[in-house]
C-alpha cells in the first residue's frame, strides 16, 4: 500500500509547528515546540524529534509517512540547509534536513523556504490546484513569494529564487529596506509597510482619522484595517496607496512569467476586498496589452490554522527514497 | 537512423531567413525570402515552402529532417500561431506553424517568438550550454527576452511569458514606449533607447560631443557606438546611463527566478565592454545580498549571421511526431 500520510513542519522564529497530513489535506495530528528555546540546533532537533514520534505514532508508525517537508526561513531546497537566517537562533549553515531524517529513523526529508512551502500548497490542497503557472505572494511581516512555471517551482540555480518582495518598485527616494537597500517591494506592502505608510500620512496630513488616537510609534497594519473597516477615509487611502504600489509591481511579474493567477497568501490578505480592489485596478492599469485581463487575482485556500503546516507537508509528497546525499 | 538535420525559420519584417542545421549548429544549406513582399499569407507560405524544398532537397530529403523550428514576432508556441504582429503583413491569428508543416508533406513545426528563439538556441548551441537557468536578453530595435528556469524554457499560461523589455522601470516621468505606456525597459536599454538618451543629452547639455556633428533626428546607436570607441567623453557616458538602468533591472529579474547567467543577444551587444562594464556594475550595486557575485553576465555566443537561424532550429529537436491539433 502506498504511504499515506506526509508530515509537514514549519519553522518560524518563535514557533516551530508540525502535522500528519493526509492527501486532502487534512492536519490530522499536530504538535508545536518553541523554536527560541533551543540556543544549540542539535538540542531542537532533538525536542523536534520527541514531537515528531508522538504525532508519527498517532498516524500508525513510520510507515504510513511517505516524506517530511519542512519550510523554513532562507531554506534552501537543493542542499537541505538553512543557510544564515536572521531570525533563527542558528549561525551559518544548518543541515536540517539531513539532521530531521536521521532523527526520525531515516524518513525522506525535503525543506524549503516558507514562501516556496506556501506555493506548493496551494498547488496541492489550495487556490492553485490546476494550475500550472502561479506566483503566491506572502504578505506578512515581510514580503515573500513562491512561483510556479509550467507546474515546477522555481528554483534558481542557487535554490534563491523568488525573492520579489525584493524587487526594486520605488528608484527615487525609495524606503530604506531590512536588507540595506532602498525601495523595495517590501518595505511598501507588508503589515510594516502599511504602518509606515499610515504614520507617512499622519505626519504629512491634517486631516481627521481614527488613527490619530493612536500613539504614531505603535499604530499596526491592523489598526489600519479596523479603521478603514469603520470607514476611516486615511485608512481607506492607505489600502489604496498599498494595493497601487503592490498592482504596479504585479504588472512587472506577470510580464515576466505570464501566471494564470497571483494568489495572496498571510497576514495582509485578511484585508480582504481593502487591499484585493486597488490591485486589481493598479495591476490592470499598469499591464502591457497583451497580458490584460488573464491573470486572476484569488486568496489562498489553506485554512489559516494550518496554512504553514500544509504548505510546508506539500513538500512531503515529492519525497523520494533515495539517500540525502545524492541530492547535495 | 535518428534525423540528422533540423531546420531553422527567422521571419522578421523585412525578410525571412531559414537554413538546413546539424547537431553542432552548423548551418549547411540556406536560403531566404522577402517577408513584406507577400500580403497574403498563402502566398508566403507557398513562397517559402519553395525555398525549403531547395534546402531539404540539398540536405537529401525529408526524412533528414527531424523538424523544423520557427522564431517569428509573437509566435505562441502553444498554438502555433502568430498573433497580432504588428510589424507582418498579416493581420490577427495565422496558424503559421500548421501551414508550414502541410506545405513541407508533414514535418513537424513548432514556433515561438524571436527571443525565445535564441534562448533555446544559446541552450542548444551557444553561451548557455549546460546551464539549466538563464536569461536571454535581446537587445535591438527593441528589448526581448527569453527566459529558461530548471532547464525548462518559461512560456507563461498563455504563451506569451518573457517580456521583460516591457517591464517599467522608471515610474516618474518614464518615457512612452511604442506599447502605450510609459518607463519601460525597451525605451531605454534598446538601440533607439540609446538614440534617444543621446539626443536628450545633447539638448539639455552643451559640452562637445563628436555626435554634435551629426543631424539629432537621424543619429543611431551605432552612431553613439563609433563616438565611443574614439573617446567622445558623452558617447561614453550614453553608454554608462544605458547601463545603469539595465543593470538595475538585471537586479530585479534576478530576484524573481536567481539566473546562473544573463546572457546579451543582438544589436547592441555589440558595443561589447561600452556596454558590459556599467551593466556589471550597477547589477552588482543594485543586487540583493544573497545574489551578488553568482549570476554571470555573457554575450551570445551563436555566431552573428547564422543566429537568428540557429536560435529558431534549436527548437526543431524538441519536435514531436504527432499531429500539431495535439498541441492545441
Amino acid at each position: 500500500m502506498d504511504k499515506p500520510y506526509v508530515i509537514g513542519i514549519d519553522i518560524g522564529g518563535t514557533n516551530s509547528v508540525f502535522g500528519v497530513v493526509d492527501t486532502r489535506g487534512n492536519v490530522l495530528y499536530n504538535g508545536s515546540i518553541k523554536t527560541g528555546k533551543y540556543e544549540d540546533v542539535n538540542d531542537y532537533v532533538r525536542a523536534l524529534g520527541e514531537g515528531l514520534q508522538a504525532v508519527i505514532r498517532s498516524a500508525g508508525g513510520r510507515d504510513k509517512i511517505k516524506g517530511i517537508g519542512v519550510g523554513a526561513p532562507n531554506g534552501n531546497y537543493f542542499n537541505g540547509c538553512i543557510e544564515f537566517a536572521a531570525n533563527l537562533p542558528w549561525k551559518g549553515k544548518v543541515p536540517l534536513a539531513q539532521l530531521i531524517s536521521d532523527r526520525t529513523g531515516g524518513i525522506p526529508v525535503t525543506l524549503t523556504n516558507d514562501a516556496n512551502a506556501a506555493a506548493i500548497g496551494e498547488m496541492t490542497y489550495g487556490a492553485a490546484r490546476g494550475l500550472k503557472d502561479f506566483i503566491v505572494i506572502t504578505l506578512g511581516t515581510g514580503v515573500g513569494s513562491g512561483i510556479v512555471c509550467g507546474g515546477n517551482l522555481v528554483y534558481g540555480h542557487d535554490g534563491f529564487a523568488g525573492e520579489l518582495g525584493h524587487t526594486t518598485v520605488r528608484r527615487e527616494n525609495g524606503r530604506l529596506c531590512g536588507c540595506g537597500r532602498h525601495g523595495c517591494l517590501e518595505t511598501y506592502a507588508s503589515a510594516t509597510g502599511v504602518a509606515r505608510t499610515a504614520r507617512e500620512l499622519l505626519t504629512m496630513r491634517t486631516d481627521a482619522s481614527l488613527l490619530r488616537a493612536l500613539e504614531p510609534d505603535k499604530i499596526t497594519s491592523k489598526d489600519v484595517f479596523d479603521a478603514a473597516v469603520q470607514g476611516d477615509k486615511l485608512s481607506i487611502e492607505i489600502f489604496d496607496i498599498t494595493g497601487e504600489i503592490l498592482g504596479e509591481a504585479f504588472a512587472n511579474f506577470v510580464a515576466f512569467s505570464s501566471p494564470e493567477a497571483i494568489i495572496l497568501f498571510g497576514g495582509l490578505s485578511k484585508a480582504g476586498d481593502l487591499i484585493m480592489e486597488p490591485v486589481k485596478r493598479s495591476m490592470e492599469a499598469h499591464m502591457l496589452k497583451v497580458f490584460q485581463g488573464k491573470t486572476r487575482l484569488l486568496f489562498s485556500q489553506l485554512k489559516e490554522s494550518d496554512a504553514a503546516v500544509l504548505g510546508a507537508s506539500a513538500l512531503g509528497w515529492e519525497a523520494k527514497d533515495e539517500p540525502m546525499d545524492a541530492l547535495v
